[in-house]
């Protein structure tokens, strides 16, 4: 008896031009039956922007061949409403998978990624969702080292399912001449981005800045995704979409004198 | 003895014209030293965007007087980076306040509310931070039942903190004739938006959607924020910026055959 294969909706942030989003499409074609929606332009850095003060353009993509794939103008948690909503018609897909993203989504990063927003817009609408993201920022970057974690991690996702409203951050270290070590859970590392502001002259006489930064992490427990990234190994951190601070609502009941 | 005032910076994600930011800067004013760093163009369903791709720019307001005001041409998240590191030169304000905006930001709309991505950056930089929405979205909302509760609770914040890694998501019920009936400390409503696309053609015989949707909230518990404001409470929701889903980790150590 043939069972039907799993139906795997693929998206990313760097666009639908993007080396990271075949490489994922390649592997996900050896797992199901794949469709593409994603930005028709790079939207790094776009958080969990949605589109809603203009409208959304989608076009049919010939990108890649033998999947049915789709280019829109909007973000790429619009990406995963167009897929269920509108390509799909409702109809939940098996598994959301987004990336490869060119340049890592550890700790902080995650809240400012376009990658992971794709993936926990899948997780809002109940499906499976996992962002896959690789320590290495270059349009070109080598993604050979991740196929297979990337496949396996898809795999046992369909199998066992995930835990209900969580999405996975997965994300790889850059190529390097010894092999990955495996794959560890991992929490979040408490880091953030010490911001510099990049202050230019245009040719017209007026300011502008860039906003650029240094990572900084103080956080040295071994049970992080920087500390399995920078190890070598493939960090998985399942992630709520829930943001209560639950351990903090007795503490502010207790406290607060305005209740 | 004279106490220095408290610094208090303030944003939003509607843009430096709209009333709920006015509104907002008031009753600061009342409060403590107030810089105002606001997004010179409404920032709606912008999450946690950060702007990477093009260089931000800066200018003087005078739109408030007596009050140090810069409109700026990023997102509310970029507003609260420019005003540490750009204009305060690293030093942290005392209290980072946002809002107040046109529409509210319960359950699942904290995740694609520009509003509440200013306020959780300012708990990324180790600051208290509230994020302040009014469950109406007309541009002439009427604020006036809001202002003794604004006050209230950013002093509360001011004179006892707020627990480590949190910030405030605080919703106010729209204007009635009956007198809100307090505050309430309330989880995120597990409820979310079921989408509707409108579709449209151009001018040009080219098809476009307008992203809508529905707000469906089977959470029946009285202890969130949805239920907060449908029974005319102020909610207020302390919040997270660790997306780890902690207690998803031991599962899948204990889950997954590839590790």
């Amino acid at each position: 008896m043939s069972k039907r294969k799993p139906l795997i909706v693929v998206s990313n942030d760097d666009g639908i031009t993007a080396k990271g989003l075949r490489v994922l499409v390649e592997v996900m074609q050896e797992i199901g039956e794949v469709l593409v929606v994603a930005p028709n332009s790079p939207q790094s850095g776009m958080g969990h922007a949605i589109t809603i003060h203009s409208p959304l353009k989608i076009y049919k993509s010939e990108v890649f061949e033998g999947v049915e794939a789709y280019e829109c103008s909007g973000t790429p948690a619009d990406c995963i409403k167009l897929a269920k909503y509108y390509v799909l018609k409702g109809t939940p897909p098996d598994l959301v998978v987004s990336g490869v993203n060119h340049g890592s989504n550890t700790s902080i990063s995650i809240l400012y990624s376009g990658t992971m927003s794709a993936a926990i817009e899948g997780a809002i609408e109940g499906m499976p969702a996992i962002g896959f993201s690789l320590e290495d920022y270059g349009s070109n970057a080598d993604f050979s080292h991740t196929k297979p974690y990337i496949k396996k991690i898809a795999e046992q996702a369909l199998k066992t399912g995930l835990p209900k409203g969580t999405a996975l951050n997965v994300n790889f270290p850059r190529k390097q001449s010894q092999e990955i070590q495996g794959i560890r859970i991992c929490r979040q590392a408490r880091a953030k981005w010490q911001e510099i502001f990049d202050e230019r002259t245009d040719p017209y006489g007026r300011k502008y800045l860039w906003l650029a930064g240094n990572f900084v992490n103080h956080d040295h427990g071994d049970d992080t995704d920087e500390w399995a990234v920078n190890n070598n190994y493939v960090s998985v951190v399942p992630c709520v979409f829930d943001l209560t601070a639950h351990h903090a609502i007795p503490l502010l009941n207790d406290e607060w004198e305005i209740l």
